[in-house]
């Protein structure tokens, strides 16, 4: 007779499981003993880093990843990192111990007292299995789940005691065999409506979002459609993917994120075609016009939350990248004049001192065609978006929920999806510090992940914020120096340090060619950010 | 007129804030504007660092504590230590910010689109005001509501465009007037019978909880109860706090924490009285009985909660400081013989390596006598508690859901409240990883706190449980050398690293006469952890 323990597996194996993401306790050894060969534990240090490179190897892969966190402590830690996971619509199977099941009605020490309404906020379904023999019906239902449109984490809780007990009779033949797909184009009629009007118009525009660059062949849709319609692309604000090669004559760069600025910035388009982004990732407060004077708008989205709650415009949800495939089939080759050239940003040269505008400036001619970059800083975003081109799909990662301690953990998650392609994570002396445990594992797995830390010994991002919003007199904004050479040392990374251009130059192209395991390449910038888009 | 911003810091003032921990993010710069002069800002570089610090700050004063996290991010960071602070019943006011109210219904970047459910596991009331009128009012209730028994966090969420707005007329001075107490003591009639029972037991026992460490007068009562029925005192398993002088002769040690070794430890008892715990923290799962044979068990509690959930045995619900007082009053001198000495624990000697129950067997002839001890390591427990005297209320804090990142920033807290007592944290090389981010608090504010790293190269804790569980092939147990020596330097703090007893000594007379700022002592002991009690 099987054991739930075995049963388990052989559901998770006949899944497609190749790694688990973890951080353990002892109400997790049970599920974890005998751990198959086959499948990869990655350790994070602290449970932020586990669900920040989960999440970002989640979204690479597009496939449900495994986590496993240690009961109500560990989720509890999780939680920041698994609110940037469900905005960025990671498909993470997360799951937790709990303590066995004779002592739950008393609360003993490690218990998990309310494990669905811990992770509820931010996950799609939280379920704890009514009896042990429950458990891979409820990770089959958690693996589809979490995968299917929108996508998102789903939680599950795993009492100790469960893996001991007999299965069910029957196995998990019919569990694991089940196809649930979700992707969906959106009807032909609304279609055929959409391309009329997109044909239509005088001055469309295209608006790409992450949710795009997550569909399959969306990516590829958007530059066939842009290039059918000639529509100048942007990037939606805050967009945490990019779904359109941004070395493309139509690239006009990332949408500023205020109200009054997205419309100022599309002013004079009668037709804003927004793919895969909600509209939008506003911040800050600056009130506006939604749309530019005489504007339209249709949304395309798998996200029907993201549809409902937009202040205008039309919306259609289904999948952005099959649908969009669909209208660039439908919409006729128009005789629009092509895009004007964009100018590119002048970013004030410097001999001796980098500002993160410059550091762009050195890094865009070094990054490789196939270049991966994973930031959650905002500093030079306008210098990044200039000079730092992604090419194709899955180059680009941002915190979804502007959680910081994503960029470091994500940076190896994206690694561990597409081990053939460099990463560089980007964040600041600041940001860093949210998530700087990930950095043990790439170091303990000698991974080939570039840290660009970007110092300049403040919350600059505040003091930026603060200037718009006129708040003075604000504490804890000035951080006293953080030696990160001695902090990459504990962890394990050689590290360089540098303020100077040519030096970070060198670095950059030393880290994109050795293929020996993590650098840190910490470069010292004037204080201040460079936040204008 | 008054703003809301100026209605709210003439409250807090008035409700004796003269600290707040927190980690800033732009939703909060509002608030944190124009930031008191005489009110401390204490700046944590991770959230879970901040509430570890204003978890034992405010168990230390036994005051509400303000604390302040960046919106939803913010908080799910802090979700693991709340955690923690809910279960040591720790008056935590936590605070975040809110987007601006005009955008919350299309749920922008930073917003918290469920502010209230977030936290609601691990706090006893999460509200965000309806209005921004409401926020004075809104803290008023949280700081009230934290302090009231069962002492516990509470969560407001705060908008960031309230603080502009005009306030109500009238000020806030009747809010900030009002007195609110729960101390309560037992019915008189409840006392007498409880008196009766005990001097009437042949052979009653007292298990010392952390309730009531946190109760004033509760330390000394235990004292003049114990001397007066001359009980043998044992702390409850897994204390969070010890409500007991541990070099008095009638105390017994600390409870192994499983059910049976709990009846085990106390056969030939008649009378339980246990005051300021739960029944129990147990853990891991060792069925039995839960009293030893002919035994009764009365507790003594302020948590309805946990009276209602104990398995076994009577309860008060009452404040057990002043019950326990009531109670020593009102018992008779009894003419039982006193407890035996309890026979010193054996540690092996070893002149050349150390083991944890050595480095406590070091340790205790140089522990200052107002020292205090924050842990979360349970390696070399038993050595820990018959080594290490703990002489004075608010000497010991581990962390009291089980969630490691406690010790570290949980020091420091401790520190904070208690300047001129010595302060030592001790943690491992896996569990420092979840607060390493505290350390940058210590250094930069040069805190006299010493930092006790125990180097095993391994999550040993999970290796012991797994021998007990006989769960095998576990991974993730082991752990790459983590170079704590350069992270203490990564963060400003001296540190020294030994793995011999007669350097550790050294060491730690240094750090305990040192005042100028914190110490790391970093410790190689031998793999495995020792945990018999």
């Amino acid at each position: 007779m099987s054991t739930v323990h075995q049963a388990t597996w052989e559901l998770l194996r006949a899944l497609g499981v190749r790694k688990v993401f973890g951080n353990p306790g002892s109400t997790e050894l049970p599920f974890l003993a005998d751990f198959p060969d086959d499948i990869d534990y990655v350790l994070g240090l602290h449970e932020g880093a586990v669900v920040g490179m989960a999440d970002a190897y989640a979204q690479s892969t597009g496939e449900p990843t495994l986590v496993n966190l240690h009961t109500a402590a560990g989720l509890g830690n999780a939680m920041g990192a698994i609110i940037n996971a469900a905005a960025g619509h990671s498909p993470l199977v997360i799951t937790a111990g709990q303590q066995v099941r004779a002592m739950l009605t008393l609360e003993p020490l490690l218990a998990n007292p309310d494990p669905t309404a811990l992770p509820k906020p931010a996950v799609k379904w939280a379920f704890e299995p009514p009896r042990a023999q429950d458990v891979p019906a409820a990770l089959a239902r958690a693996f589809r789940y979490a995968g299917l449109p929108p996508a998102g984490p789903v939680f599950v809780s795993l009492p100790m005691d469960d893996f001991e007990q007999p299965a069910d009779e029957g196995g998990t033949d019919l569990l694991a065999a089940r196809r649930v797909t979700g992707r969906s184009v959106a009807a032909r009629a609304e279609l055929d409506r959409l391309a009329q009007r997109l044909a239509a118009a005088r001055n469309p525009v295209l608006v790409v979002g992450a949710g795009l660059d997550a569909a399959p062949g969306g990516f590829d849709a958007a530059v066939a459609l842009a290039e059918r319609q000639r529509l100048p692309v942007w990037l939606a604000p805050e967009t945490a993917r990019v779904g359109f090669p941004t070395d493309h004559p139509y690239f006009r760069g990332s949408l500023p994120s205020a109200i009054a600025w997205v419309s100022e910035s599309l002013a004079g388009h009668d037709l804003l075609l927004v793919v895969g982004a909600p509209i939008f990732q506003y911040y800050p407060y600056a009130p506006g016009n939604y749309l530019p004077a005489g504007a339209e708008l249709v949304a395309i989205t798998d996200d029907p939350g993201a549809a409902a709650r937009a202040p205008v415009g039309d919306a259609l949800v289904a999948d952005p990248g099959l649908t969009l495939v669909a209208l660039a089939e439908l919409v006729p080759q128009t005789n629009r004049p092509a895009p004007a050239p964009r100018a590119p940003l002048k970013i004030p040269p410097a001999a001796d001192t980098l500002t993160a505008s410059r550091v762009y400036d050195i890094l865009g001619p070094l990054f490789p065609p196939e270049g991966i970059v994973v930031t959650e800083s905002m500093n030079g975003g306008a210098a990044m978006w200039d000079r730092v081109k992604f090419r194709q799909s899955g180059s680009f990662f941002f915190c979804a929920a502007g959680a910081l301690g994503f960029a470091l953990p994500a940076a190896i998650g994206a690694q561990l999806a597409q081990p053939n392609r460099p990463v560089l994570a980007v964040t600041g002396d600041g940001g860093a510090q949210y998530g700087i445990q990930a950095l043990y594992t790439a170091a303990s797995r000698r991974m080939p992940v570039t840290f660009l830390i970007l110092v300049n010994g403040e919350y600059g991002i505040l003091k930026g914020f603060g200037d718009y919003l006129s708040t003075t007199g604000v504490p804890g904004l000035d951080l006293d120096y953080l030696n990160y050479e001695a902090l990459a040392k504990g962890y394990g990374i050689r590290a360089v340090r540098t303020g100077r251009p040519d030096e970070l130059a060198v670095a950059l192209k030393e880290a994109f060619t050795a293929a020996d395991g993590p650098h840190m390449i910490i470069v010292d910038v004037q204080p201040g950010v460079q936040l204008e888009h």
